[in-house]
């Protein structure tokens, strides 16, 4: 540790730190694990330094492509010591979390910008911000510009678009300014205020998003054939429907509308039977005129919704399967590339082979995870190197991001806060006993009982239990806290979930006693009572057959939030130029049925006399023109019919996904294998044959005696520890201490770090994928 | 042919047809193509019959299991001779057609039974039919009884319905009569009504539908744990909606009606929702009152519309998928063993080994292929004797079901009827080089270019152009007959759609001219007009990039019939009940906002009054009980959840295997191979090496020279004969003549054809497929 070179030692992997699994915790007492595993001589030789021949940049630099390989990012910086320094501090977390919090702002600027409706900032205000926030842009653009080989720099579209889109606005701010000054009255627009949202997405560090994007930009040339034969079949159905309904002067709507009588109202009428928001309104005059003309709209909706709807679902699938796979075969050569380099900074012949000497290890992984101690330096090498030669070869090297990626915890205190501070009261035969007891699943049992009598009370409206289970279920949190322990009862959601919520309602029903009675406003507080059913979810997660589902729901939940991104992007897009569009048009004043003000009955606006607006009030095409429909038709298009069979083609292939692993019992990837032989792991299930594994027979070996005995009940413990960790009650660690990598269960895992595993079990060793094209196969009925 | 028994010639392949392709076809004058093909003595030989040693009762069971695997039924028979005779009796053309009828009928007589509307007969009428359809049923139910083994007879499922459903029947006839007779004015019931679409499925004829249905069976367990999750996160839901919005009073919908008051209205609310029924209405109260709560309504139609709809459609297609490949396995082990048998009942010991021989091929194949030439069978054998030794191995015989689904026709007499009529004008040069004209693409392309025009002038009503575009098409069709003559035009399913459309149109406007003017009924003949324009369907189809989506639509059409089969079961199922429990609610008067008869305003139910039925006229709760709801919610889940998703998921499947097929250069079965290496196919694309096949090379050889010149226009022709057999001009066959194989391209096939041959590809010719279980297989990213 003290020959790692201090100038190096910035780069922190905390300060890099994504959502992703973070490897550091607090280390109080390191235990040579290592010693007992049989390699006794070598790692204690070992942990004297030897000097590598490498150099801090080449160190610097070689670190910084792991990192990336671990991450996952993709830009081709320079690479001399400079340039290396500046583009860790690029990814710096305030850096990033800064680029952030100024694209909140500037988007955040629509609500306080002209046509808004509650609260107008003067303009100054609005472009001064806006101003701040393009010169963030501009820098942390100048910034990538300066760390990228300015070959592939200049080729990537996305930098292109941010220039281009901070050009434009600067632009727009200037015409502004001088159209405000110049014309007030004429009612000067933002025009570029629609763009705000491509920032978004094409920062570098806007990855999933863009990926999204990436997909949909690929997606759309493929279904454009599906879409334009659907528009071609509702053009020829709406040439039908002219001829069948527009001659005859007695059909009319309702409330007197005429009915199909021009062609681009036919068209209009039955693009928006597709979306089946008039239906079947569409359908009542025509069918109470002749029954027989059902058949046509029946026919339509057959053609039109079913078959082609479903088509262009198909094809989106098809792509996205398509789409996915390349992007997977992308990253993970991608990858592959990076620790090559890698490694090839790195190696130094010994023998006849090129490997990474245990000098160069320690150099290279006292930077990449930073603050961690000699022995989990040399477990990881272990780990990696698994022919016993303390040093790494290329094939074992590219394994390295995989094993970055497991946690590696310590296992070692297990004791509670209570067992420290009054072990003669928290190890008494009683207190053990209530242990006991609260650990059991009959404890469990009842209160998820008591959750759903909670639930019938609640939805029958019998307010009066309200007390009786907030009291109950505190008493509940506080028994496990002390069974427990504070800092394990904290490391499960739910249990964090309950304290907010219980927590939220006392406080919520303490503040109800003193303010006194149930005023109205107040009433939204009741909620926080209904959560707590939420816990009922949790119930079936333990369940095996809805496991998968909600294991599904579980895993594809960031990137749920990946395409509710997506959909933002275009929400925003179509909301500003709403705004600006129809902003305005209309107003609204209560709708009292004995209120005959004929101002108010219109919504301000009197071209919507007689129109069901009232009624109903969302309708534009009456306050406008028609070609607002043009607005709405590619908002429906973009955002319905792409965005969100995307979304369900990503549902179907995550829950297909899932439902095949279910069957298949191996998949991990070489280094989970590896650390699972070398009995290094906590939190998977055990083999199924039964036969204690390594892992099982040392860990028994080097327990350490509790120096009370454990009462019987303790002994007795009804669930398999492996067994529940779906479940709330938490696995006793009492068994396993030291250095532990906490491998992540396979249905706990991420579709893409599955996908990931699934293509790295398909290619050679060495393969880096020059090659992309991909290898014919037979077509069978198995990979259909 | 003089020693095939005649009394066994009953088996006529015409009558026993279904809609698959037919052998059969008008043979005028049969060339004994096998003599060119190099086996001249041994065909001479062998086309002397030797005896067969197999008796005739044998030969007629093997050709019923080969029929048997041809149509892919799966009865199993008794085998002696009278039970054999009996089963080919059971499945003549015109028993099913007559069970056809009669289901028909019984479902008909919903149209003049008591609630229907417009005509009711008298009671004993409708029984009385009835009674004679069941008849007609018990005769069909005891057919089966007596030709099927009776142990698996009544094991069969389908056969235990059929009967109760008699039964019951009988049973509920009894009863009403009793009913009405005694006590006519407490309104009697027919309660077993919506039984009757239960014949649809649970007849053996009735393959696909049933097939449909078990796969709705099969696939109902396995997502009722989506649903149920489903429904638990609508409780969930309606729990927060009550909580949020019950309490506040001043929350009502637009016209006063209660606003999530009671639990029960807000999970029917919510679930409406989901069907978007109710959508932006159910929020708009709430919205308006504080825009946040919104939020709790995107919340929920993301999670149980969106989310869980999606999962609810990837569980359904899962398991469509599984079912289907399942489906496919069992169908082709059946199919194999059903010739496997076949085989030994034929097989004679020759040498070393059992096969086929001639003479008992010539028996099998005269009951099978009655009214073929012996040209005809030795071509057969020719085809699946591979190598050459005039008998078939027990790996050949196997075949026989995929050559028998292969069209044999006789391509000799290319000749147009005028041709033969009056040679000198028709080939005179100025009708030749006409003729050529009407061959050219530039032909096609002015006439689809006028359709494009003219739906033009529809569109935008330039009705006086309406007579020019009629003589023009008229003409067209005209000079079609005369080029490729009647019989070659009337193959072509547009040419055949142009002169029914074009027809009609005539007729319907000389029918005009001479009543006078526009009656408004007669406007509906104007359609005729309109769906000339469907030919540009045909247009869109021959571009690639179509190809194909319309090619996947066309395909799946047979399919989309057996959905529609589906659905139309649940809807009868659904209507009766639904005429039962709320006919005579509703009365309808027509809606004339002037007219403010009161009685007439609440369509005759004053619980009407006020509701917003009156404009929109489709609700039903108000007239009847919320219990209502149940019915709706059962039709709903079973109609649109379930068979809408099921539809959809077919659709995905159809579609992603078509386009893997375009990337697919090779799949055809075995025996299409052959053929085309023997050169005896026509309607197949040539192979891409641009090497003359065999097949080119032996046509020219024994082309028959044209008495006349062949006009140098001719020589010319624009486009090669094989490639346009998408479009609409006909391929010329001057070039192919004798008995050739009519190879659908692959893009013709159906879906299932070619899952059949998928599946066929990997299993081996041997494998009876006793062993179902699938082989354990690695999970890579090519075959997720």
């Amino acid at each position: 540790m003290s020959e790692a070179n201090p100038q190096i030692g910035f780069i922190n992997i905390n300060e890099i730190g994504s959502g992703e699994s973070s490897t550091d915790g607090e280390i109080k007492e390191i235990k040579d694990e290592l010693k007992v595993k049989g390699g006794e001589t070598e790692s204690k030789n070992n942990n004297h330094f030897t000097n590598s021949t490498k150099t801090d940049e080449q160190i610097l630099l070689a670190a910084t492509l792991v990192l990336d390989a671990k991450r996952g990012r993709n830009i081709n910086f320079k690479t001399d010591d400079k340039h290396v320094r500046s583009y860790i501090l690029y990814h710096k977390w305030y850096l990033r979390w800064a680029l952030y919090a100024f694209i909140i702002i500037d988007l955040s600027l629509a609500f306080v910008e002209k046509p808004a409706v509650s609260f107008t900032a003067p303009y100054w205000a609005t472009i001064l911000i806006e101003l701040v926030c393009l010169g963030f842009f501009i820098f942390r653009f100048c910034h990538a510009a300066y760390v990228e080989q300015s070959s592939s720099f200049w080729k990537d579209t996305k930098h292109i678009i941010v220039l281009c889109t901070i050009i434009l606005m600067i632009l727009d701010i200037i015409c502004y300014i001088i159209w405000v000054n110049v014309a007030p009255d004429t009612n000067p627009v933002r025009w570029s205020r629609p763009l705000r949202p491509l920032f978004i997405v094409n920062f570098s560090d806007g990855k999933q998003v863009r990926r999204a994007f990436r997909n949909i930009r690929k997606t759309v040339p493929e279904i454009l054939n599906v879409l334009i034969l659907f528009f071609l079949s509702v053009l020829l159905f709406a040439l039908l429907a002219l001829k069948l309904f527009s001659k005859r002067n007695s059909l009319t709507y309702p409330n007197g509308d005429p009915y199909f009588k021009t062609y681009l109202d036919c068209i209009w009428d039955l693009y928006v039977l597709v979306t089946t928001a008039n239906n079947p309104d569409v359908m009542m005059p025509a069918y109470d005129y002749n029954p027989w003309f059902a058949i046509f709209f029946v026919c339509y909706i057959i053609v039109c919704l079913y078959i082609f709807m479903s088509i262009v679902l198909a094809a989106i699938y098809n792509n996205y399967k398509k789409n996915l796979k390349n992007e997977i075969r992308i990253s993970v050569f991608s990858k592959r590339r990076k620790l090559n380099r890698a490694f090839e900074i790195l190696k130094d012949k010994v023998g006849d082979q090129y490997v990474v000497t245990q000098p160069t290890w320690n150099k290279l992984m006292s930077v990449v995870l930073e603050g961690k101690s000699q022995q989990q330096l040399d477990l990881l090498l272990h780990v990696l190197d698994n022919d016993g030669m303390n040093s790494i070869k290329k094939t074992q090297f590219v394994n390295l991001s995989d094993l970055l990626q497991v946690e590696l915890t310590e296992v070692n205190d297990r004791r509670t806060f209570l067992e420290h501070k009054i072990p003669a009261i928290y190890n008494h035969r009683v207190s053990n006993a209530l242990k006991w007891l609260i650990r059991t699943k009959a404890f469990r049992w009842f209160f998820d009982f008591l959750i759903f009598i909670n639930a019938f009370f609640i939805a029958f409206d019998v307010d009066k239990s309200d007390w009786f289970f907030l009291v109950i279920f505190t008493i509940e949190i506080f028994l496990k806290v002390y069974t427990y322990g504070p800092k394990n009862f904290a490391t499960r959601f739910w249990n964090i979930f309950d304290v907010l919520v219980i927590g939220a309602a006392v406080l919520a029903s303490i503040i109800e006693i003193f303010i006194g009675a149930s005023s109205e406003e107040f009433r939204t507080l009741d909620v926080l009572l209904v959560l707590r059913v939420m816990r009922l979810i949790k119930l079936f997660g333990s369940i095996p057959r809805f496991k998968v589902i909600i294991m599904t729901i579980v895993n594809i939940g960031p990137s749920i939030l990946t395409y509710g991104g997506v959909v933002f992007v275009f929400y925003y897009f179509y909301a500003i130029i709403g705004m600006e569009v129809f902003g305005n048009k209309i107003s609204f004043h209560g709708y009292n049925d004995t209120d005959l003000d004929p101002e108010k009955q219109t919504c301000g606006n009197p071209k919507l006399a007689k129109s069901n607006f009232y009624m109903f009030h969302y309708w534009f095409v009456l306050v406008t023109h028609k070609a607002a429909r043009i607005y709405f038709f590619f908002f429906h298009l973009s955002c319905v019919v792409i965005v969100l069979n995307i979304f369900t083609a990503f549902i179907l292939e995550a829950f297909i996904l899932e439902y095949s692993l279910q069957k298949q019992p191996k998949l991990e990837s070489a280094v989970e294998a590896k650390i699972k032989e070398l009995g290094l792991g906590i939190g998977y299930t055990p083999n199924t044959t039964g036969r204690p594994t390594i892992d099982t027979i040392e860990l028994v070996e080097n327990e350490e005696v509790p120096e009370d005995p454990v009462p019987p009940p303790l002994k007795n413990q009804p669930d398999d520890p492996h067994d529940d960790s779906d479940t709330e009650s938490l696995p006793d660690l009492s068994q396993e201490q030291g250095l532990r990598f906490h491998l992540k269960k396979r249905s706990r895992k991420k579709v893409e770090v599955l996908l990931h595993q699934m293509f790295e079990g398909e290619i050679e060793a060495e393969d880096e994928g020059e090659d992309f094209e991909q290898r014919p196969r037979r077509l069978t009925l198995e990979n259909i």
